[in-house]
């Protein structure tokens, strides 16, 4: 069963966004610049920096154009945004950003509680985006939400998520990144879901972002890799969570996702240990403990 | 990949004696009856109850007696104990146990710090009680720990635990639980550590004991799941841990393998949500938060 298993796997970290984004207590702007260069320090190569959606819906992010104007930018790192539209596409633009990003869901339920429109009406939004970013160079992102289970609608036909995979990148996005948003994937699910998808999508445009509120992400991105998906989103320290979702847990932590992928031998490129001591750095500016079980360990 | 997976899985409990053994809190004996009682009516069929040695190496599992005296016996439930040399076994049998189990380890450090002697020394010790079980018609399992990496030796050679492996199957052991005692395997050394033990070994006499500690049992047992293993050791509400592993997380979480092995349509016999109750209720009475990611989620 080893024989599928990628070589290396590129890290996505969305710690500095989807993490601190969901987190209760508010960091500072020089401390979100602190992060994101502590984490290209640590061989980090893409990091979801900001979010440039409207501060009435996400104070946290309102710094993302600070952010972008202060970190330290490493070589090969790509540093990446959220814009879901077009105002928050040019201030992105004009933040230098490297790419950005455009989230869907897979269930109608979400899309209208999370970015408050139907799945097509979502799409038509992201179609302004996608095409000005292309004319501009930059890639694009897509995320779809809720890919396995939805705190609204409940459990989620794989077809439907493909529905959804097919018209991001109809659009023009390079990857989706499949979002299991409250965690409630089990190898089992994620299974079904990507044998549904791999019959139509190559696995080099698919992206795992696994959230750990039922312990499952490491087993659910196990089957990822064994199905030969190379891309895995995490959180350093496990940063965040889904704010509509039951349970405190939020993503999977880079440091374990790295540590198992490490022990597979599956290059990422990272430093584990100054990886580990990211992650415990940020958790104490947070003031909360990590949510990473080999931060905890080591 | 899926072909291979088992129908159905084995959860061995461990949460009475393994996990209790290792909480700072001691709970009355009372408690650790009604534990394994509520344990039995959520369907768990493999129960290890207590550990009949020395008050003076683990003073937590004296009232092991008065706990096989006080349990409520539940048909089709096996009640297990740990016997490490004749005067436990016969104490064992005195309090009708319906099987007993011997320890060994994969690294001789590991031995000499958990058992004061060699690993031959300990298969020796065992013998006299391996016959006498076999004599009056009572199972013996045996246990390895350290069987990927150990605090004193560090990583361990499969071949070492092959070798162990086979000296208890010889002894009479109708199967042996490999535990990965600090936590450090990965998907990667587990699937190497199997890869070996299946050439010589049926999947049918192993089992898998993983902690928790680096986040990746889960993981862990997904490979052992995929390798045709079908028994599984946890404890509820992840109680316990190893006193010589660096990091607080001890077993992995009977309800987060429920979990997944429901997710995967693999049957178990156990109500999740009895399950997880009794974690909430265990967790309760120890004082301290569970350590099972569905019980925090559910």
């Amino acid at each position: 069963m080893h024989n599928s298993l990628p070589t290396a796997v590129r890290i996505v970290e969305v710690g500095p966004r989807d993490g601190l984004q969901n987190e209760a207590n508010p960091i500072s702007t020089d401390t979100r610049v602190e992060l994101i260069n502590r984490l290209a320090s640590a061989g980090v190569s893409a990091i979801e920096s900001g979010s440039f959606v409207s501060p009435k819906w996400v104070p946290q992010m309102a710094s993302s154009a600070a952010v972008f104007a202060n970190i330290q930018r490493h070589t090969g790192v790509i540093y990446s945004a959220l814009t879901p539209n077009m105002k928050g596409f040019e201030a992105a633009v004009l933040a230098g950003v490297d790419e950005v990003a455009v989230f869907a869901a897979a269930s109608e339920g979400f899309s209208q509680k999370n970015i408050n429109c139907s799945i097509d009406e979502s799409i038509e939004r992201f179609k302004p985006v996608v095409t000005a970013a292309r004319e501009q160079g930059l890639p694009v992102r897509g995320y779809i939400s809720c890919v396995v289970g939805c705190p609204y609608d409940g459990d989620i036909e794989p077809s439907k998520v493909l529905n959804v995979c097919q018209q991001l990148l109809a659009l023009g996005c390079y990857e989706v990144s499949l979002g299991d948003t409250t965690g409630v994937a089990t190898p089992g699910s994620m299974g079904t879901l990507l044998n549904t998808l791999l019959r139509d999508i190559p696995a080099q445009q698919l992206a795992l972002h696994c959230h750990d509120t039922y312990g499952q992400a490491l087993a659910n991105i196990l089957i990822g890799l064994q199905a030969g998906i190379a891309t895995v989103d995490s959180s350093i320290a496990g940063l965040g969570g889904c704010p509509y979702a039951r349970g405190a847990t939020g993503n999977v932590a880079t440091e374990d996702v790295v540590y198992m992928l490490e022990g597979m031998g599956i290059s990422t490129g990272i430093n584990l240990s100054q990886l580990v001591d990211t992650g415990r750095w940020i958790s104490a500016q947070l003031g909360r403990e990590t949510g990473s079980r080999v931060g905890r360990a080591l």
